[in-house]
């Protein structure tokens, strides 16, 4: 077969790794930046698996100390990186097993990598937005200063750059320091404006920001994104080999060719609006970018991109409250797609929860998949002394963990999919629908 | 001369007006959208000109009577466009002199056609947005409904769009209902989230949802887009041609080739920038595009587009604030560059505090700037005789209106040119400053 | 189930249709722009079906002069759409059926809508190229009338619009004119300067113009567009739920938290990559957008993005080498997804071939996919009997459509599925492998 | 004043080169991906002026020798950067010049940097352009082989995501391959369909690939940037500021508020419109990223953007020649925009041509231009013993550079700004207009 004799296509490569594909798959290069929000995050978590009491006290003291070594070693620019630390979360996690051994397995315990991915992003952007923010204030106080000390000289306003009437200097730099806040001052702004409840500060700004289309457009884009991939979701689940879900024929179409094809030309449309609605954000951003300040002809670019986008949204998110509102849902195709690999995590849970540290218990839970699939079985009818060659950690109970019902309520942290926490969700999404109508 | 005899030059046109320009300058096959929000807008003015003394009682009734008619006109559908009514402030304003005739001229004194269209806009906006956001809930009024009936449905939950763990059905519907939300929620999200006061709402966006990214890169392209707008200013007005202003070397370069120039490259550089962070934006969002909920290796492009822009804004704030802080202007060429011209719509609103429509004052000011070139005088220059053969409104006192000082300190309302409303406007930007402080 | 009872989940929509969708769908409102083209697409195809036996001289002639009172009616903006009129081509088609009958369902015979929406943009844009073209010579004609006339004018030459040198007036519209065309010109121009067999025309557009960048940035996005479609292909395609084909562990990862987890990542960045390459080529048009004429240091932004687009698009090249060239296809899965439904067309094209017109044959064929899922077999295990009160020209030969391999050999027309015209393909291909090695 | 005591505005930076600026303008971090064509460009150059008798043959042999040298440390990677070599072209001339001294400074004679940059860019372009076809054409290549081997293998054929129709696997593929190249093949094809001379090669990438769309809409989008700098410099030239040119009343606007004013209108929406554009394009590929292959619904997009597009562009280049054929221009105003320090340049050539390195001639003009800043004269001005205290070289013939006719006439190098390269570079235009109607 091709991936045993991959000369047979004349392919680049013959081997277990690729190395391009290792260095394409790899972030390390750029994510180091990630390194002090990894240690702080990681930090936090282990003091979360302690009060779960999945980690003792003795544990996460040893966690702690080993995840300051690390840290140190990066801020002394000390810490080794490995070939194969293809990020900075591997990276650690590699070190701190070296320095203080297996208790570092259970650190991961629960917490998939794109959990600590986006967390550690959103660490990073917070201490970052700070700097920036400060950097920005720097700016503005500057031309605060400046347009307090130079109020008395005129020059000439322009618009279209034809002279049109004598102004400040220092109403110039203020329409420019007024304009240059859209970070906190011009959302504040254009709610007040909306509500007409507070005036625009500068008349030059006034006549020529079009921070409150542009916001408009981007939120649009944004909204659209994911009405997109909502769209791809269902697109993929009304396949024949998903079978999940079935559109009403009032969103499906058929076809002029083939009589059997009903397709869901609704959910299609909504994903490729979200080209066309972001097409118009950018052709403002651009129109925008480099006129001169005040009124400019260009301007009136705004109000075509603004109806179009408006319409768009509209015809939308009528759409899809109708598809939503109609769909058909196949409950036993779904209830069939589920199979006993998807319960291997909670396989490792078991063995988690009888003392084994995490990513040893996800080894012993990989070979059990793997003796599955060498013998031809489903996962759950493995025997119990099959799962014992494996780890004698397992024994009778273990055929609880082969109940779906069971599996999904475990997860009944906040957010999670267990039936409390989906009714929790419902509750909340509930109060803000309360309150928008209040 | 060319204007003369276009034909000189084989180009396709010769006459007065190009009927393709005025086609093309003509907005009034979209801004009809505007009609309403037009005549909601003039109404408010006028009265707005009441309370300024600008207009009687009398003329502000006759005004609001006649916009109501306007209003009738275009929600009955019987308002007759002409060829010459090139956007929809023009038409009403044409209509309402037809039907109330000279008073008509009264009700834009002191209001520029740049401030009617944005203040329409943004009007129109606000009532807009209560529309889409009305839909919006309905759609995900629909979804938790959905949620709460189906919550005992299992189906597989997936990553990569590979099969991951089990999920209830209700589960998927609510991140899509908690995604569908950027207009408000995900803003209150994205700060809590910064702050880590609150959690997120959905274990399935979480890991899969990069608004707080797509947002960060939004407002960056954004903060450039005006950062652009001030650099192209300066570095207009560091032309010879302008001369108002002179970078310091320290942001300057020399050319290899010509040894007098001194060339603005860090202002240029500034203008530039804002392509690039905007492309990253636009990147993003054409990642995220369509990609199957929860987490897909698509999404690990989010990190390199944050670091790189971050990196981008930190030194563009920092050389702007460098620029600004040493930028030394030339206050005799900014004095040099006004002229009496720019004083025109003083010329009218003086005639408007005699008694005149502005509408009429226009026209009378714009004679006057006529037969000052025809005579080849400055327009101060004109007599008072020559005035008077314009209106028999002007009188000695006309000698006031060519003192530019005067002129900039008529523009006392919040936000205007005055002394005191830019000390007004440092006084809010300073207020800002200690509220960010603390 | 909610699609019979729409209220149950709130929805705004109760009915078989429903209005929103219909308007969402149909794009009759801006495609009636092809009505020529379509009538034009649908003369020749008529010609087609002669040439192939599908039609009679007579049938012909009746469409033709049919097809010539369709075009009458528009041209006279006599046609009368109907509201369900969905695009232009029901509607060239319901008019046509109304004037000649039902020879007119014979017209669409082996023709998709898709096939004809294509052709029939590929036709309007033919001719509005043309017309563009035109335009643009117009434009530069005038440019080098001007340039002739004016040649002794000198002028000041700007660079980082610092006054530079001096230069004739002719020297800038010229760099106008040159830079103007890159229809075809440009193109031209930089395949020439590539090999450098050929010199720039013109020194002020030597050092601005970036099309040989933005064309490289272009092609990129272009190039990584259609790479992220075939991504998209086979992520989808090795799902659990298709199973058609494996990546090769080289180009696959593991999953942190699940151990049974094999997740598409190369595909995924593929997929991804499309983004990041067009947000450079969006980032450098933006930086381009109305910067003045010759070198400003605006310009430095082109070699970063230049840079940063050829390593992804090698590293992407050479990813989806090995993965092509080491994946493995799975033929029984594929076999197994193939299900008699999918004959349905060939079901049409035997009656079809029995003298039904193609629209009757759709209709013959749409009900007996209907009959099998009402009686809940599959297609193919109709009996003759119950075939035949769909419509009497069923025979007992109707049991050689249900055969896979020879559907597919149908389609030998150049570009089709069958062996003969894959060869084909293979050879075209072949040949441009030798052409380019040469 | 401001530059001397930033302290004043309270800005961060105090001193004569601000460290962040440096950094921000500095390109050698990525530049230096060009060290070999920048020696290879060189040297051809240095060919070059010795053809033109400006360099001596050792002086060449010199520089050769030299540049051989610094490519072999690039080579070696033993090449040192010093903080000051801000670009990969500065770094190479000073190291040539510590490796063979004076003889440096004349290879930069009459060669602007950027000049030398952007041809560095398009000598590595092609090289880099070869590589990354020969990997596109291995990824083919790969597909075929495959194509070829497993072309009797069966699956469905999907539209919509829908099973469609049965096909061969080895179709699938090459629908691939077929659309993998835009580089060359596509355009071909493209021209090739427009005259419908040649047919598409594969069914299924027929109905479902867009390129002749987004090759039309990036063609739109990069004449409109063109366009824009076009209508910038003519905004520019028709400020007061400027005066160069004068916009015919068919195209100019007047102000609803200031009587004096004549507005760019058509310039300003020319340049904005390259926004609208270009939004379509970017659109475009949004929409299609990540489609499956075939048709889907989303493919509806495209006719909108072109149509729009396609009505921008018609409207766009008729008034662009409007405005070209009428616009008048002041060649006097241009004439006293001339200054004798832009003839700086000539005088370092002045004393090129008796004899002294390039180098040094630019810090000579240089330092004559401060003289005359410094003295308060223009640069012609100075006095002939003046002069001779920068150089002994100056005679009394340095009195001919004064003269701007005589200026520009030195350019008359095929593209440059003398008479004869005018005329030459009309005569080229004039023949690609009589070849278009040919």
């Amino acid at each position: 077969m091709a991936s045993e004799s991959g000369k047979l296509w004349g392919g680049r490569f013959v081997g277990t790794v690729d190395p391009i594909m290792e260095k394409f798959n790899s972030s390390i290069t750029y994510d180091r930046h990630l390194w002090e929000v990894d240690v702080q995050g990681s930090k936090a978590y282990s003091r979360g698996l302690e009060k779960a009491g999945l980690l003792t006290k003795a544990e996460v003291d040893e966690i702690l100390h080993g995840l300051d070594k690390v840290a140190e070693e990066w801020a002394q620019d000390t810490f080794k990186l490995n070939p194969n630390d293809e990020d900075i979360h591997t990276a650690n996690e590699r070190r701190l097993k070296e320095l203080i051994g297996e208790t570092a397995g259970k650190l991961h315990t629960g917490r998939s990598r794109n959990d600590q991915v986006v967390t550690d992003l959103r660490l990073w952007m917070r201490q970052n937005c700070w700097t920036l923010s400060a950097l920005l204030w720097g700016l503005i106080r500057t031309m605060v200063d400046r347009a307090e000390a130079e109020r008395d000289i005129l020059f000439p306003g322009y618009t279209h750059l034809q002279r049109a009437q004598p102004i400040r200097w220092s109403h110039w730099i203020l329409s420019g320091a007024i304009a240059g806040n859209p970070l906190g001052v011009d959302r504040e702004l254009l709610r007040a404006e909306l509500n007409f409840g507070a005036i625009t500060l500068n008349s030059m700004d006034a006549t020529s920001e079009r921070d409150f289309v542009a916001e408009f457009l981007f939120w649009a884009s944004l909204c659209m994104t994911h009405l997109s991939r909502m769209a791809e979701d269902l697109i993929l689940y009304s396949t024949k080999e998903f079978s999940f879900v079935q559109l009403s024929d009032a969103y499906s179409t058929g076809s002029s060719l083939m009589p059997q094809k009903k397709n869901p030309d609704s959910l299609e449309l909504i994903r490729s609006k979200a080209g066309r609605v972001f097409g118009r954000c950018a052709g403002l951003l651009m129109t925008l970018k480099g006129l001169p300040s005040t009124y400019n002809k260009d301007l009136q670019e705004d109000k075509e991109a603004v109806f179009e986008v408006s319409d768009t949204m509209s015809a939308v998110l009528q759409v899809a409250t109708g598809i939503i509102s109609t769909l058909q849902i196949h409950p036993e195709n779904m209830a069939r797609a589920l199979s006993p690999d998807m319960l291997a995590t909670d396989l490792a849970y078991y063995l988690v929860r009888k003392g084994m540290p995490f990513r040893q218990a996800h080894e012993a839970s990989g070979k059990a998949v793997f003796m599955a699939e060498t013998k031809g079985v489903a996962l759950n009818q493995l025997s119990l002394q099959e799962l014992q060659t494996i780890s004698p950690l397992f024994s009778g109970d273990v055929s609880h963990v082969w109940d779906y019902g069971h599996s999904v309520e475990q997860y009944a942290a906040l957010g999670g999919t267990a039936r409390s926490s989906v009714d929790w969700q419902i509750s909340q999404v509930r109060a803000l629908l309360r309150a928008q109508q209040a």
